[in-house]
C-alpha cells in the first residue's frame, strides 16, 4: 500500500516493506503468533524494548526531573466503585453495530467513515480523476477488500456533504451515527445490508478480585485515577505547596472493538501521564511560561474542523494563549513542552500538529483538549492528549467517599463571607422528634444556600418550616426548634479543589510514528532499494554502537572484549556482531536496527591498535586509536558533537570492506 | 508486634513503627484507600517509585547488559489456549477451604500452619516457657485475634509431630492438608468448627477479550510464557547462537486467596524474569562459571527440610555444584549472580539464604528449584525463584501449535543413527484402502520405534501387520503394502529443545526486604528513638542529594538554582527542601527517605561560595567550595569513594544548625 506518507528523505513510504522490516528486526511482533495471534496485542522484541526504554528515559528527564514531578506507580486492577464514580462505567464506551446477516461487529464511526470514503473514491474514479489515497484522519488500517466500491458519480452537493461529515466524524454520538447510516443508506459490503443501530460498548476489561467473586473490578483504561485518589497524600508529600504535578508510567487497557492498525490501536498499551494540579483562580498561569512563549506550533482549531476544514494555523504559543486560541498558560506551556519532547526524540517536526477536540468528541471528564497528532501512513494519529479535566475527578471522588480532596490556602488578607446559617436548638429538638431527630437534622444540614433562604422566609411567615424527609414525608419544625439566619463570618483560609491539566502520552503510538519518520532506503541516494535505514538520533537509538570484527579470527577476540568493557564503563550500550556474514551484510542489518555507529576491528587493529568508526547515515568512516574513537562516540551519544564534527577531527578512512589477509 | 527481626544496627525491629514510617513517607500506600482499599493492592509513592526504578536499573545492568540478554516486553493479556497448554489453567492453584458457619475463605496451608503454631505457643506457655515469636517461614502476617489459643500442654511426641509438619508445610497437597485437618481436629477459631475440605482455587484473573465475549483470557501470572512463545524469533534474532537468555520486566497478577502481609503477598506485582536457554546435553555448563565459583552461599537443602530441620550449609557454589547439591553449573551460576545482585543493592547478606524446593512444592513445570529467601519481620520470604524448567514449556507449546521450537545444531562430525523406518508402498496402498488410506497411513507413521520393532516382527512372522485405527478398528496391512526395516542414516544436524533455567525476581518483595534491612533508629546510637533512618547505598537511594537552604531568604535562591542545575547535568538526582521547618527537622525527614547526602546553603555561602555536605548515616559534615562538594557527591554516587574518604579530604564542619543572622 502506497500512501502519501513519506520517508525521512521525502520518498513515498512503502508501508508493506516498512512493516516487514520492523517485524524481521523484531521491533515488535504479534503476541501469541504461534497460536494465531490476538488482534490488538503486540510484543516488543529486543530493539523495540530498548527503544521504548530510551523514550521513557528521555520522557522522565524532560518532564519528571525537569519539573520535580512526583512520580507514582499505581495499581492497574481497580474496583468497580472507583470507575463507577469517575464516570467510566457509564460513559467510557465506543459505538458498536452489527452486520445483521453475518454478525460481524463494527465500530460505528469507522464504518460510516469507511463507506463514505469509498463512495468519494468511486466518485473520483467516475469523474476520471486519479485517485490518490487521502491523508485521512483515520487511526487504523482497513481491510482492503471491504472498501471496494463501484465507480459511481455523485452530485456535487453530496460530495460536499460527505466531506463535511468526514471532517467532523469524531463529533457524532451513537444516535447521530445511526441517523447517518439511515439517511445515506450505508451498507456493509459483505452482506449488502445496513448494520444494526449503534449501541454503546464499554471499553474496559472486566474481572473479579478475590476468591469469592463478589468484588468486580476493571483493568484501568488510563493511569490517571490512581493519581487522583492519592491527591491528598501527594499534596502532603509536597508539603502543601501548589501547584505541583504527579506523573506515572504504566500499562493501561482498552477493549477496542476491532483493532487493526498495528501499534496504533491496541488493547494493552504503555502510557505516560502527567496530572498537573493548579489553582483554578487567577487564569491558570504557569511560572515558566515565558521560557516557551516563542515556540511556534501548528494548531488546528475546533471551529476550523466544524466548518469542514483541516487547515492548520502556525503561531507562537505566546500568541495562541494571548488570543484565547489556547485557553490558558498552563495548557499552553505543556503543548510547547510536548513539542520540544517530540523534537528531542527525533520526530519529523513537519509531521506534528496540535488539534483541538470538538465538543462531542471530548471525554466525559474534559472541558478542553488538544491532541498532539503525528502524521503516519495511517494518517494523522493522536499520540498525546492534553486535556483540561477541570475539577471533575477530584470533585466526584471526594463527594462519593466523603474524603476531602482539597487545597487549604492560608489567605494573606482574611475575607468576609456572608451566608445563611442554620441553628438547631438541640435541647428541645431531640425530645421533640425522638428517634427521627437524626434523620430530620441531616436533611436540614444538607440544605443549600437557596433552600435556606426559603426556609428563613417560611419560618418568618408561618412560624415553622416544612421539611421533606425521606421515608417520613413532610415534617413541621417550629421556630422554637430551628433558626435560619443570614450571618457574616471572617475566613482566614480558602479551601479549593484544584483543576487538573493532563498531558497523556501513548508511548507505543509515538514509538511507531518515530520509526516511520526515521525510515528511508538507500535508493533515495542512488543506492539499493532493499537497504533500509532507521536514522534514530543517538539518544533514542536502541543500541549506540555495533562492534564488528572483520572475521571470526581469534586474534580479534581480546580487542573486542577490551572495547566492550570500555564502552560499558562509559555507559554506552554496544553490541558485538561476530557472525559469519560479510561486513557489508552486518552493517546493513545494523542500519535497519537504527544503530548510529559501527566500529570495525581488522588486521590493522592488531598491528597498530587503530579502529574505524562508521556513520550509519552517510556510511562514511574515520580511523584512529581506540581512545580517540571512544571519545568521539561519547561526544556523539551525549549530543556534544555531530558526525560532521568528527569527520573534521579524525582521519577519513577510505578502505573498503577488507578481505582477510 | 516485636519479632526477632532486627534493624540494620541489630536492634529489635518494631514492625508497627517501621510500617507507619513507610506509609508516612509514601514509599507505598494501600491502593484506593479513600474507597476503603482492596487487600493485596498497593500504590508506590514518589520514594517507592524511585527506589523501584533504581532497583530495575541496577538489575538491568547486572543481568541484561552484562550478559547481552535479549530483553522483550510481552502482553499481559493472554488467551485461554496458551495457559491451557502451559498447564496453568489446570494446575496453577492454591488450596482453599471455608469456615462452614461464617463462610470466611481460608488458604488451607496457612490455616493448618496458623492453628498448629498457635497450639505450640499454647504448649510453651503451659510449660512456663517464655514465648518468643519464632522466626517462621510464613510469608504473611496474621490477624492477631485469630491466633488466641489457651495454654494447653501437649505430649512431647505431638510437639515433635507438629514441628515436623511445619518444617515441610509447603510439601502437602490439598488432600493431605484435608487429612491433617481431620487427624488433628483443626478448627477455625471464629466458629469453632473444622473448615470444609480443601478445594483448588485457580490464581489467575480471568477476563474476556474483544466485544463478542467469545475469547476468554487471563492476566499472566508470570512473564515467562511470552518469552517462550517468542523463542524461535529470539533465536533467529540471536543469529542462531546458543546458549542465550531473554529477559523481561513487567507486571504479573495472582488472585491470592487472602493477601495480608503488605508488599509481601500482593495480587499485582512487578517481576523481572530471565529465561536462559541451554543445551540439555553436556551437563548444562556455563562458560562464566569460573568467575563465581568461589562465592559462598547459605544453602538449605531439600533433604534437610524433609527431615524437619532448617539448618543451612555454608559452601562455595563451586563445591555445591561439584558435590551435586546444586544440579548444574548454569543453575549455580545464577544463584551466585543473584547473591552478588543482593549485595549490590544493599541487602544484609546475613539475612539471605537459598532454599531448595521440596518435590510437592515445585511448580508443575519445574524439575528443580532454589529460592533466594530474605529474612524479614514476616520470617523468611521467597524473593527470587531460580527454577530449572527443563524443556517443559517449549515442548508443550510446540506440540500444541505444531510450530517447531527447536535449535538446529550443525554437527561437527556427522553421526550415524540406526532406527526402524516404515515404507508405505503408495501405488498399491491407496487402491487397497481407498478413502480409509489416509487414516491408516497416519497411524502407521505415528508409531514409535518400539512399536515399529514389533510390527517388523509381526510382518516377518505372519506376512501382515494388524493396525489399530481409531473408528475403523483392527486393519490388516499386508507385506506387499508395508515394509518395516532397520536402517542406518547419517545426520549432519541435531535438533534439540533447549532447557530453560529461570531466575525470577519479585521486585516488590525485594524492595520491602531492602527497606527493612536498611532501617534503624538513632536510639541505637544513643539518639532519639523517633528518629528513623533508611541507610540505602547511594546507588539504590531514591534521591541522592537534598539541597537545604538555611531559610527562605531570597539571597539563597540563585545558589539553589545554580546547584540544582549542576547536579542535574552531572546526572545526580537531587531535591530541594525549602519548606519552613527547621534544618534539623528537614534532615530528619530526609533520613527517613534514605537520601544519603545533604547540602546546606547558608549565609557563609553568600559570603564565600562554600557549602556544607552532610552524611546521612553519621550526620557529620564537611564544608568546601561548590565544585569540590559536587565532585565528592559524584564520587560517592558512582561508588568510587566512601564518606570516610571524603572526611579525610575536605575540612570537617562542626557548626551546628545556624540561626539566621
Amino acid at each position: 500500500m502506497t500512501t502519501t506518507a513519506t520517508t525521512l528523505k521525502g520518498q513515498p513510504l512503502d508501508r508493506a516493506a516498512f512493516d516487514s522490516m520492523m517485524r524481521r528486526r523484531m521491533f515488535y511482533t504479534p503476541s501469541f503468533e504461534i497460536y494465531g495471534g490476538v488482534s490488538g496485542l503486540y510484543d516488543y522484541g529486543p530493539p523495540g524494548t530498548s527503544l521504548q526504554s530510551n523514550l521513557l528515559d528521555i520522557w522522565r528527564k524532560h518532564f519528571v526531573l525537569e519539573e520535580d514531578m512526583l512520580e507514582v506507580d499505581c495499581s492497574v486492577l481497580t474496583p468497580h466503585e472507583v470507575f463507577k464514580t469517575s464516570g467510566h462505567v457509564d460513559r467510557f464506551a465506543d459505538w458498536m453495530c452489527k452486520d445483521p446477516k453475518f454478525g460481524d461487529i463494527l465500530r460505528a464511526d469507522h464504518f460510516v467513515e469507511d463507506v463514505l470514503e469509498a463512495r468519494l473514491k468511486g466518485d473520483k474514479e467516475a469523474r476520471g480523476q486519479t485517485v490518490e489515497e487521502k491523508k485521512k484522519d483515520a487511526k487504523r488500517e482497513k481491510k482492503k477488500s471491504k472498501d471496494q466500491q463501484e465507480a459511481v458519480k455523485l452530485d456535487d452537493a453530496v460530495v460536499k456533504e460527505y466531506e463535511e461529515i468526514l471532517a467532523k466524524i469524531d463529533n457524532y454520538n451513537g444516535e447521530e451515527l445511526g441517523e447517518l447510516i439511515k439517511k445515506y443508506d450505508l451498507r456493509v459490503p459483505k452482506s449488502g445490508l445496513q448494520p444494526t443501530p449503534p449501541v454503546a460498548f464499554n471499553l474496559m476489561f472486566q474481572t473479579s478480585i478475590g476468591p469469592s467473586s463478589n468484588l468486580p473490578g476493571y483493568l484501568r483504561p488510563e493511569t490517571a485515577q490512581g493519581q487522583f485518589l492519592n491527591f491528598a497524600k501527594l499534596l502532603e508529600f509536597n508539603q502543601g505547596a501548589m501547584p505541583f504535578a504527579s506523573a506515572s508510567i504504566g500499562k493501561s487497557y482498552r477493549n477496542e472493538i476491532s483493532p487493526r492498525a498495528g501499534l496504533l490501536r491496541v488493547r494493552e498499551f504503555l502510557m505516560a501521564e502527567i496530572e498537573h494540579f493548579v489553582d483554578p483562580e487567577g487564569g491558570k498561569k504557569h511560572s515558566r511560561f515565558y521560557e516557551v512563549e516563542d515556540i511556534e506550533l501548528d494548531l488546528l482549531h475546533r471551529d476550523t474542523q466544524l466548518s469542514g476544514k483541516t487547515t492548520v494555523q502556525k503561531m507562537t504559543i505566546g500568541k495562541a494563549v494571548k488570543d484565547g486560541v489556547v485557553d490558558n498558560e498552563t495548557l499552553g506551556y505543556f503543548l510547547a513542552r510536548i513539542s520540544l519532547f517530540m523534537q528531542k526524540i527525533g520526530i519529523d517536526m513537519s509531521k506534528l500538529r496540535f488539534r483541538q477536540h470538538m465538543a462531542n468528541e471530548m471525554a466525559h471528564y474534559a472541558c478542553d483538549c488538544w491532541d498532539a497528532e503525528l502524521l503516519t501512513s495511517s494518517g494523522w494519529v493522536e499520540c498525546v492528549g492534553c486535556a483540561d479535566r477541570s475539577a471533575y475527578d477530584l470533585t466526584v471522588h471526594s463527594k462519593h467517599t466523603g474524603k476531602p480532596l482539597l487545597v487549604r490556602q492560608r489567605l494573606e488578607e482574611p475575607r468576609i463571607v456572608q451566608e445563611w446559617d442554620v441553628v438547631i436548638k438541640k435541647k428541645k429538638f431531640g425530645p421533640a422528634f425522638k428517634k427521627d431527630a437524626k434523620a430530620i437534622e441531616a436533611v436540614i444540614l444538607a440544605t443549600t444556600q437557596e433552600q435556606r433562604e426559603k426556609l428563613a422566609k417560611e419560618i418568618e411567615e408561618t412560624g415553622k418550616a416544612a421539611i421533606d424527609v425521606p421515608e417520613l414525608g413532610k415534617v413541621d419544625v417550629g421556630k422554637d426548634l430551628l433558626a435560619v439566619e443570614y450571618k457574616s463570618r471572617t475566613e482566614n483560609v480558602r479551601d479549593y479543589t484544584p483543576n487538573v491539566i493532563e498531558p497523556s502520552f501513548g508511548i507505543g503510538r509515538i514509538l511507531f510514528a518515530l520509526c516511520e519518520h526515521n525510515y528511508w532506503t538507500r535508493a533515495s541516494e542512488g543506492g539499493d532499494e532493499a537497504r533500509s535505514v532507521l536514522s534514530f538520533p543517538p539518544a533514542t537509538a536502541p543500541t549506540k554502537v555495533l562492534i564488528v570484527p572483520l572475521s571470526s579470527n581469534d586474534k580479534f577476540r581480546p580487542y573486542i572484549t577490551k572495547l566492550s568493557q570500555k564502552l560499558r564503563s562509559a555507559k554506552i550500550s554496544a553490541r558485538v556482531d561476530d557472525s559469519s556474514a560479510t561486513i557489508g551484510k552486518r552493517y546493513s542489518r545494523n542500519d535497519e536496527l537504527g544503530t548510529p555507529m559501527g566500529i570495525t576491528i581488522d588486521f590493522q587493529t592488531v598491528e597498530d591498535g587503530t579502529i574505524t568508526l562508521r556513520d550509519r547515515d552517510s556510511t562514511k568512516q574515520v580511523r584512529a586509536e581506540e581512545e580517540k574513537i571512544i571519545a568521539a562516540v561519547r561526544d556523539i551519544v551525549n549530543g556534544d558533537k555531530t558526525w560532521q564534527d568528527i569527520e573534521k577531527e579524525l582521519p577519513i578512512f577510505e578502505g573498503q570492506e577488507l578481505a582477510s589477509r
